[in-house]
């Protein structure tokens, strides 16, 4: 495994051209879209346009002149192909964890006579924190948190919403999707998917595979910039049956009537409630032009082929086993190497110019980004940890002291 | 009333130099600062700098190395003078409408016993939709709506909360908030203001007005930009017995330990859930900064005598009698002058370089900011609409078509 053989993988990549839709740093190995996506090239100049012409020259004529208005669903409607779901089942919106609560609570409210939320116990946290707040609010409303393996046996006839996160947030591992809502929807249940993990980095067919319901983020590998506004998916066929529970003016079939009662808009838009950020809504947009022309299928197996190659440079660089997240077939776009001190090894990585973050107790995390990390990152990452770990250089108090943010 | 004596009061005026705070075009009367405040100066290169050197630059690490978690209680802190209130009590978080949906729910959920959530039959219709969708969400939750001049009578032993808008979107109206907390409190409920039209144009003491709960906008008079975040105060008192209903990671006490179970931070921060738009905390920032210096009580007396002035005006000029809102002692920083074609009228002023809004059924809406709007604008609106109306220029089809927003 050599910096060549990264270097001739590059040159082969279908997908190197959209690297060049980034503005990164020169030098750094950044393997954290995951978390904070990198800044599109397309973006200071549109966010300066809708600041200052937009914003500053033509004031509050914008929102029909720039169609602010209708941002939320025009942003949205670029995320389709990505997610493998029609436009009219998509929203700009809010944040993931708003969102996942007006999904969640919408799906329990439709399903009379049903009221358990039910999930695993390695879901994403703030998704367990939005159910369990759900749960103390609504009488009756019962979360069930059983084990990963015994998920789909758990689905029963009080199940309302089976909800879940596609890939988990720590070891990556992908859910089956199809599978579980065959089992959810065989038991008459509902089910909510988070794909904060998933989307922009694997193909995704949310029709195919029978989704009901879905949040993702916008600030992951959407690129849509530091908290972004997150995304939500109502199947159309659902649309008709379910109430967002926050029902503010945006939702609304005639918002500017400023009619007394509320009356909610036909389709997706009822699941709109306040007014969104238009600067936030236009940096996602550049994010998800970074997308164009890009097929998901490719990006995936770029994805495969990124994480594949920094398992094999680890375990010969640095003699870790990671044979059961190389194995994995069906798996998100992100490594974990377990390290005892892995926040002291993460801040001592990061020093060094290699970007990842850490996740306690020991994960040190690693994401891919098929539209701009190469091999050749994957392989200097993998060089550099190698180094500290042979020389301790990692041990030193300033890489031990804990900040804020992980 | 001659243009020299509106040019001789804006060279009186000891809030004239925050006009230079702000980017305004030339030749513009802009009078919708109540619906989006104008672009503040720094505003373009701040984003510009969180945009590239923050977000671009120093990716992830910026969470921790420009406080990026911090800013929604940092920005908030801005708001403190402002509104009279500690800092310690103030998060900019989500939208209006959300952060409304979440104090009325733990105000609800606080008064054990209390079912009830009173207001008023013309309290802004999108805090009423929220309260609608908040009684079909809560078993025994029941929203009462009163006539305005029976409110304060019919606040009882089952009133839990009472929600009003400080300042009518219309009438510009100003409610007692003193007097409402007074009888609310006496028979044991709480309060919960919406203070989107009064922050930024209005002296507001929450402390001495007693002041539970509010919630207001970040895009009108505190210009934030457009669809800018919320802002949400709790009463110091109050924060211990109150719990968020959307329990998100960000309102935990330790986000980054990914625990199992929800913790509620201590304090006004178990009031955030997800991730917060930091393009968009940014430029709320930079709105809020446009207040540096400004003592309130100049700004409230400036606006009265803006507001004051352009009714002089317009009747003078307009001939139309607008005597019940010049008199109104304790009224907002908007004046609506009503007429049976508003939209029309509005249209052709808007071409002619006055901006104001529309509100149906007939009323066109002039907002007035004390930190950027002159005399010489009050003037010049008002002579502009008299001559529209003296030529009947306004009736014509291209002001007549309607459009998305009003």
């Amino acid at each position: 495994v050599t910096l060549d053989r990264a270097r001739s993988l590059d040159a082969a990549d279908p997908l190197a051209f959209a690297r060049d839709r980034f503005s990164l740093p020169d030098g750094l190995a950044y393997l954290d879209g995951n978390s904070l996506g990198a800044l599109p090239r397309a973006t200071p100049a549109h966010i300066a346009d809708v600041v200052e012409r937009q914003w500053g020259g033509d004031l509050i004529t914008s929102w029909n002149q720039h169609s602010w208005i209708d941002w939320p669903q025009q942003v949205a409607a670029k995320l389709a192909p990505i997610v493998g779901a029609d436009s009219s089942e998509l929203l700009i919106a809010d944040s993931t964890s708003v969102c996942l609560f007006k999904l969640l609570v919408a799906g329990l409210q439709a399903q009379t006579g049903r009221r358990v939320i039910l999930t695993e116990t390695g879901n994403f946290p703030t998704d367990n924190y939005v159910m369990q707040g759900i749960a103390g609010l609504l009488p009756g409303a019962e979360l069930r948190i059983v084990a990963r393996g015994d998920l789909i046996d758990a689905i029963d006839d009080d199940t309302a919403v089976v909800s879940l996160t596609h890939v988990d947030y720590r070891s990556g591992e992908r859910l089956d999707m199809a599978a579980v809502d065959r089992a959810a929807h065989a038991a008459g249940a509902l089910t909510v998917w988070d794909l904060s993990h998933s989307a922009g980095a694997l193909s995704l067919d949310l029709h195919s595979d029978g989704c009901d319901l879905a949040v993702g983020c916008g600030y992951k590998y959407l690129n849509g910039g530091p908290g972004a506004p997150a995304w939500l998916y109502v199947a159309e066929r659902l649309q008709a049956r379910l109430t967002s529970p926050i029902s503010g003016w945006m939702g609304h079939a005639d918002p500017f009537a400023f009619a007394g009662d509320y009356r909610p808009a036909d389709g997706i838009r009822k699941f709109l409630t306040g007014t969104p950020s238009i600067l936030a809504l236009a940096a996602l947009d550049c994010g998800l032009d970074t997308f164009a022309g890009v097929d998901m299928a490719a990006a995936e197996s770029k994805a495969k082929a990124l994480t594949g190659f920094f398992v094999e440079v680890i375990e010969n660089c640095c003699g870790i086993d990671l044979t059961s997240q190389h194995v994995r077939s069906r798996h998100g776009s992100q490594i974990v190497v377990p390290h005892s001190h892995g926040y002291a090894v993460m801040q001592a990585l990061i020093a060094r110019g290699v970007i990842g973050d850490f996740r306690a107790p020991d994960l040190m995390r690693f994401g891919f980004s098929p539209l701009y990390n190469r091999f050749e990152d994957a392989w200097s990452a993998a060089v550099i940890l190698a180094d500290l770990l042979e020389t301790g250089s990692w041990d030193d108090p300033r890489f031990h002291a804990r900040r804020a943010v992980t």
